[in-house]
């Protein structure tokens, strides 16, 4: 395999199809996720839904198929999204009277709804999510990252003002997102609004999880939209006030998506392959019994009972037990697919009562007790968990400069982040990118107040504090 | 509400509107599952699921887009699936080389992938399921039963011989299917195999469970078929078997829908609105607080207290405390909605330390202990789950008749099902149909060995045992 230092690009591109995450599907940046992959994904979602639903939203599910005219009636929305549509002219043998769109988001599907739905203040705020698939036509498909068709979890809320959609927006950013993504994921994000020229077609204000891959560009891990009253105009969401009045309901959309076994892959992986934090791997041990004929017909159902114990402990544990294969080769292969810790379970480590324990990073290998294996394996995953946040965490702050200087800047960006001061305007944006490929990340909500000149022009900066700029996926 | 009994199919229709089970969608035959209803969806699909994964399938995701090529390469099933396709013509402000298919079913995209990643005897069996939405492109929409898209789980293996296929198959059929519905939906299933005109299209063998619905007609609740090598010779799904020759693989299918949702109403609702059977109720129990002004300020804490309670215990429980709406409105509203018990807690109860019970079917008002009512009520839930099995199973033997004259015969499929010998030729079975409305729902696993006249033309019987006829949904 392409080692990662040599071409990141070409290591990520192989190892996601050798490590059996994905495979290419026949539309053009279409994938199909293979049960390693998908299992991944639902790790994630049970962890999101947990959170999504504990913070009173619920689960529904709407139309993939969208009436063109509803997406023409939010004018930045349709502008946004019309080169990323798929159209659907004709079906049961006829072609349509008006084309279908393949939803590429549903905000105004949902927002038709909400409006039937919604009549007093007393039905507010309404609090949906949705779990789907949608399309998105994609020119540059890079597997998980941008495909075709992907898989994710939209929110859509409305309320009956500002501070409460505002507080929705953040909660969904901060409380479900930046919480699942460090927790299970092991990626150290930034928190922190989009600027103008980065919003989501339609938003009013838009605000994203950013993280850094280890070649250093920023990966948009996933977003929360306030939209102010633009889809409520859009499609009539309106409530009766306590006072009377007819009111425009404040809506929100946050979006989490399959891109995020991509970003899991670019966090963590190495030269040999995947590197798994234990929370989202699908097999958290995974033990290699060693020995052939009278051999294994010893080793095999002692690693059975091994894992029969450990799974009873609430680890995900797998016997590689192929007879075909060597151990050398299933060595190899766990490495690849990055699971956390390898168990070898031999002749003499079952009569001395103990396994070897390799972990997937860090340490050489180390005989464990069988006795209190699954003790010490949770107190392991728990540990590789911790180390692999930790590690990411540095190597995000190594890569990240804070600079007032041009030359600095664009050295940053080349291998990491660069935090600066910007003047804001789209127009100087578009000037960076062009010089250096780095765009706007964001404006990191904990960011000290601080102005001064533009990085670029020299002109007097925006939003009152630096902003993290970044080459990004 | 229109009652059941004067018009099952209005009651019906307005009871899912009016339940807030789900609304119709924007695009003919499309349906939004509204919260209530996407839950039932989620609790059964949990369940499933659990099954699914515990009978060692894993979960992939396959593309929605299918080239239409790949739908051309078995003849029957581009037949069977013609007139139901939804297809894409222009993508990317484009219009496409080759139409895209919307999955109807995957059988086909999933086909050309086992032949990749299947090559020895070692990759055998291979069992995946996906979770997906698909469409298919309704006339006679009627929402969960048939719509234009709907949700379901597609299991699709392959394996290396008949036998082994076969097993799948009444697997999937038996200890995936059927228990869940049984055991989750209270809904006795007939378990049994589809006669040829019957079949799914490309199959070589269909199974069925059958459920009967409160108007005496059937519904199809779930299908696995054994495909023979149909799909493989289509695909090209060939393996190398321990001998070193190349040989195809057997391939089976099996999907459950939404339209199980449908079902659960059908079979168990009444003229006040659906009632749930506990293991699917979103809600197992709601409290109503009775009282007002300050009467409100000391049972509303106490009922949220009780609700909390009862949550430790792991029941799903709601509070409605709307304080709007009386409790004579409340009390209808959660019948509608099918509740299976209701608590009352005014002040009076409060004092006496008690909550009053009513339960959606059976029995008048009765007091409850505070103290025991997560023990009692986990009990009473037990219980409401057996007694609507039971109801269900009683209704459908007290509407089925075995015979072997005409008469009788139309009599029964009028109201209910008949046990009939049949030629089992697809022109006697149309005529039937063509006289009574009727069809052969299965030809039951646990028949009797029978033979005799044909029902209909009086030809000697095929299957060597009764069919069961009955007007299906």
């Amino acid at each position: 395999m392409t080692p990662q230092s040599e071409d990141f690009s070409a290591w990520y591109n192989e190892l996601v199809l050798k490590a059996e995450l994905v495979d290419r599907g026949p539309v053009r940046g279409t994938m199909v996720i293979r049960p390693y992959g998908y299992r991944i994904w639902e790790l994630l979602q049970s962890d999101l839904d947990r959170r999504i639903k504990e913070t009173g939203h619920q689960n529904a599910y709407f139309p993939l198929l969208i009436p063109q005219s509803y997406l023409e009636r939010e004018a930045e929305h349709v502008e946004g999204f019309a080169p990323e549509l798929a159209v659907v002219t004709h079906a049961g043998g006829k072609e349509l009277e008006e084309p279908l769109i393949v939803r590429p988001t549903s905000e105004t599907i949902i927002g038709e709804f909400m409006a039937k739905w919604i009549s007093s203040h007393r039905d507010l705020p309404m609090l949906l999510n949705q779990w789907a698939n949608v399309v998105r036509w994609e020119l540059r498909p890079r597997m998980f990252l941008r495909t075709t068709e992907f898989l994710w979890q939209e929110g859509h809320t409305a309320h009956a003002g500002e501070a409460d959609a505002m507080r929705e927006t953040m909660l969904a950013l901060q409380e479900i997102y930046a919480r699942t993504v460090r927790e299970l994921a092991a990626m150290p994000v930034i928190e922190g609004e989009k600027t103008p020229g980065e919003r989501f077609a339609g938003a009013a204000r838009t605000f994203t999880i950013e993280a850094m891959m280890r070649d250093g560009r920023a990966l948009q891990a996933g977003t929360s939209h306030y939209m102010g009253t633009n889809f409520a105009q859009a499609f009539n969401i309106q409530y009766t006030g306590e006072d009377g009045q007819l009111t425009y309901a404040h809506t929100t959309s946050w979006g989490m998506t399959t891109r995020m076994i991509g970003a899991v892959i670019m966090t963590h992986g190495d030269d040999k392959g995947l590197v798994l934090p234990p929370r989202v791997a699908p097999y958290q041990v995974v033990i290699v019994p060693i020995g052939r004929g009278e051999q294994a017909a010893e080793v095999v159902p002692a690693a059975a009972a091994l894992a029969q114990r450990l799974a009873d402990a609430g680890i995900r544990v797998h016997v590689d037990d192929r007879p075909q294969l060597s151990p050398g080769f299933k060595f190899n292969e766990w490495e690849l697919r990055g699971a956390p810790i390898r168990l070898e379970l031999g002749p003499r480590d079952l009569a001395a009562g103990s396994a070897v324990m390799a972990r997937r990073l860090g340490g050489g290998k180390e005989s464990i007790s069988l006795d209190s294996a699954p003790a010490r394996l949770a107190d392991e995953l728990d540990a590789f968990q911790d180390f692999l946040l930790e590690r990411a965490t540095v190597f995000r702050d190594e890569h990240t400069v804070t600079t007032d200087e041009w030359d600095d800047f664009t050295r940053a960006v080349a291998t990491g982040w660069a935090r600066a001061l910007a003047c804001g305007t789209p127009a100087c944006e578009e000037e960076i990118k062009a010089a250096t490929s780095a765009t706007a990340r964001c404006i990191p909500l904990d960011g000290p107040p601080e102005s001064g000149p533009c990085i670029r022009c020299g002109l007097p900066s925006a939003y009152g504090k630096r902003v993290i700029f970044g080459r990004a996926y």
